[in-house]
């Protein structure tokens, strides 16, 4: 019967894995490792998580399931830390126990025993830097992290970090859905790099070659042509860019949106900021705990913004980082430390964190952006900031074939290539506007941390692909 | 200024586009071609969608958005047929008009043309496939179809489709949030091919070369060993299959559940097909609008299913097929054909399109499924059946690394390729199981359709890979 052999030789381990008991244990009918859990049974025992221990379960006696953090004994677990000493950190214990100030009755079993040693230590991976710094105690660099990243996800800050990124899609989809927004799946395998080429990742396909979507643009907007009016999408974003910056990853996952509007792209951009600003109300209210168990590590202070949205145009942009001292021409694009710094002017000036910068020159954005009809040097685009980066880039889009393949050719596009794509606009466009958000930069940027690294499960980037 | 010439040339092709209008044609002040929509202005006009003109609104002037389908041209909107020869079919139009039975007065301006020659006829697309058998009318073939996907989508029947579609992904993660699921983003880039290296598709990543994933199971259980209990995705799924079969597609949107239990795998049986009850639920009480447009061209009986879910075993159902003339080893697996009659089988005894097969043979599933402790021969895993056809499959998963190294042995399988999947189990691991439905067979199998690129926007294949 396979398993039988693994199993005995598991527990084998598993009963050297605790060290003898002493001569005078009292209670040894009342611990022991159990078996492999195989769905042998179905008890009616009813097993509470720790985390759903409460004072209303006082004095009642309870089965309860739990994993031994030594850093998490305190209180009226503070005796799981004495009597598990033998018991290594992270296994997985099945107790008896009355929650009482005296316990007086408690049976122990281990369900999943871990190996002795950790990679990391889970004291040490909640411990805010600036006290390491200060009091020289161990904190736990990112690659040691990533590279155990099942052990770095049980701490109760990347607990938070991720169930609170739960919550910003959840919140993205309940705001469009309830706005009349239709979800649509758009493919990754994709048999032309539409922008040109760059930075595309190449597939196998069978007997020829595929790429990996940069965005999911094109689709978006033929579901806009083929009149589903709204839509929007959460999906994988593939980048071959080798960019090893904090806020880089060759995939990361877009929040995107594209919607036909009646006269005006703003009509568009004011459902996009008003979904932004739906998301940080949503996460203000129902993930408090979660904002600040993180800030308890990552100190930050509070995400702040608008409403309505700010919306600056470029030349305002311009005009106040000239002021500052920055060197910059007319339709030159923004660095990042330019974004950086503007930021900083506009949170003094209008006390936000999120603001719209409106007006792009047309020079600095693609080729299928709409040209401004009142000013040739500026084009129908935004970009979305937070915390002075930024984490949205749209645009009203060319919807006349004409015109766009007029913007193809003056951007020296070889037409051949986006055939498919202008091809999409020939059989009546309505006129419309969306943009694409980055998830791991909203969760970064609104949570106060410094690296996108944190906010991505399994990150990936030039130099990581595991695990 | 950029698209002046674009512009021209486009309102000239407009002109053209138009037949001269009759020398008496009193109307002349009213129509016309209004310039491309760069967003010039804001004008205060309220503009309504033609699906939204209700009686609510008769005898009030109104300025509509409407498409130009002849096919759609009834009742009281038939004047556009007569009125608008001259326009082609698909353009797009902004109308000003009294909802009266005698229209008096209106205005009607095209803001987008579309080529006067169609790839396909929208009436045609529409039209039942028996229909077209019996006399003689045109169908499109569904070649015709995914090549002009842009116009084949504006269909009533592919709105319907896809407009349900989007309510399955968000009925699936509603029943699921409200369950305490975490919705977690997996990456889809891999170093390694987890499952020995078959049906992969290999990407060019920098200097080396990486992999599709082929599921995101390997992540769905660091999830669930990194203590976050019960987590959710949805993403795309590759498979570089060379199959080319009514039901399969080499990129698909995969719904993944994975969950840690207490004792007995059936408490996550019995949570997912919960799950699928609450979807299709939902289905009948949000999506019934939806549901008979989808029934006027594809005919099909209603979806039906019993709660709580029929859960078969799989010697049952090898004694059903057997007594119907099938011959099958005791270890087999299900032919397509068998599952079928399986699938009219039970319909017949139980009267349900939905059950679980439960404890297929150990012979039949993967290295990581968790044998049973009672019968050597069988394991913990179970596939779920839509009118016949496997929509999910999944299992206890063996959560103990000497285990999962035997099984894999036996199955041989390169123990270092694997190694980083074993490894992830080593700090404890609770018991857990799971499953990824097909998000495209789902959508098929409730309408009753016949074919899964029918269900997926953008259909990957062998054979395509465009638009």
């Amino acid at each position: 019967m396979p398993g039988v052999a693994a199993r005995k030789n598991q527990e084998r381990k598993r009963e050297n894995a605790m060290e003898q008991p002493a001569a005078d244990d009292y209670a040894k009918e009342r611990y022991g490792v159990l078996p492999l859990i195989q769905s042998q049974d179905k008890p009616d025992r009813v097993l509470v998580r720790v985390k759903d221990l409460t004072g209303e379960k006082a004095d009642e006696v309870v089965w309860v399931r739990g994993r031994v953090h030594t850093s998490r004994a305190k209180g009226k677990n503070i005796f799981l830390k004495m009597v598990f000493e033998w018991v290594c950190t992270n296994c997985i214990l099945h107790i008896l126990l009355r929650i009482k100030e005296n316990i007086c009755q408690f049976q122990i079993y281990v369900i999943s025993l871990a190996e002795p040693r950790l990679p990391l230590q889970l004291d040490d991976a909640i411990r805010p830097e600036v006290d390491g710094e200060e009091e020289g105690r161990a904190t736990v660099n990112q690659d040691t992290r990533l590279d155990n990243r099942v052990i770095d996800l049980r701490t109760c800050t990347s607990q938070a970090v991720f169930r609170l990124q739960s919550g910003i899609c959840q919140l993205f989809r309940e705001t469009l859905i309830q706005k009349g927004f239709v979800e649509i799946q758009t493919p990754k395998i994709i048999s032309a790099a539409s922008e040109g080429g760059a930075n595309v990742f190449t597939v196998s396909y069978f007997k020829s070659n595929a790429y990996l979507a940069q965005s999911p643009q094109l689709y978006k907007q033929m579901c806009i042509c083929a009149d589903f009016d709204k839509v929007f999408c959460i999906g994988p974003v593939f980048r071959a860019e080798d960019s090893n910056t904090h806020r880089h990853l060759t995939e990361f996952v877009g929040l995107d949106i594209e919607m036909a509007f009646n006269y005006h792209y703003h009509e568009v951009v004011d459902e996009i900021a008003d979904t932004m600003v739906q998301i940080f109300k949503g996460l203000q209210e129902r993930f408090q705990t979660e904002i600040q168990t993180v800030s308890k590590q990552f100190p930050c202070e509070p995400f702040k913004f608008l409403e309505p949205t700010l919306r600056l145009e470029f030349p305002e942009a311009l005009a106040m980082l000239r002021e500052a001292g920055v060197e910059m021409g007319d339709e030159d694009d923004l660095s990042t430390p330019s974004e950086k710094l503007l930021g900083r002017l506009v949170k003094e000036k209008y006390d936000t964190d999120f603001y719209i910068l409106d007006k792009y020159p047309l020079a600095v954005r693609p080729f299928y952006t709409m040209p401004d009809p009142k000013n040739p040097k500026t084009s129908n685009s935004y970009d979305m900031f937070m915390r002075g980066e930024e984490i949205l880039s749209g645009a009203q889009r060319v919807h006349d074939p004409q015109l766009l393949t007029e913007r193809a050719m003056h951007h020296g596009i070889d037409l051949e290539k986006i055939k498919a794509y202008i091809d999409s606009f020939r059989f009546g466009a309505p006129p419309h506007a969306g943009g694409g958000i980055g998830l791991e930069r909203v969760t970064m940027l609104y949570l106060g941390l410094s690296n996108v690294r944190q906010t991505s499960m399994f990150p990936r980037d030039p130099k990581r692909l595991t695990p």
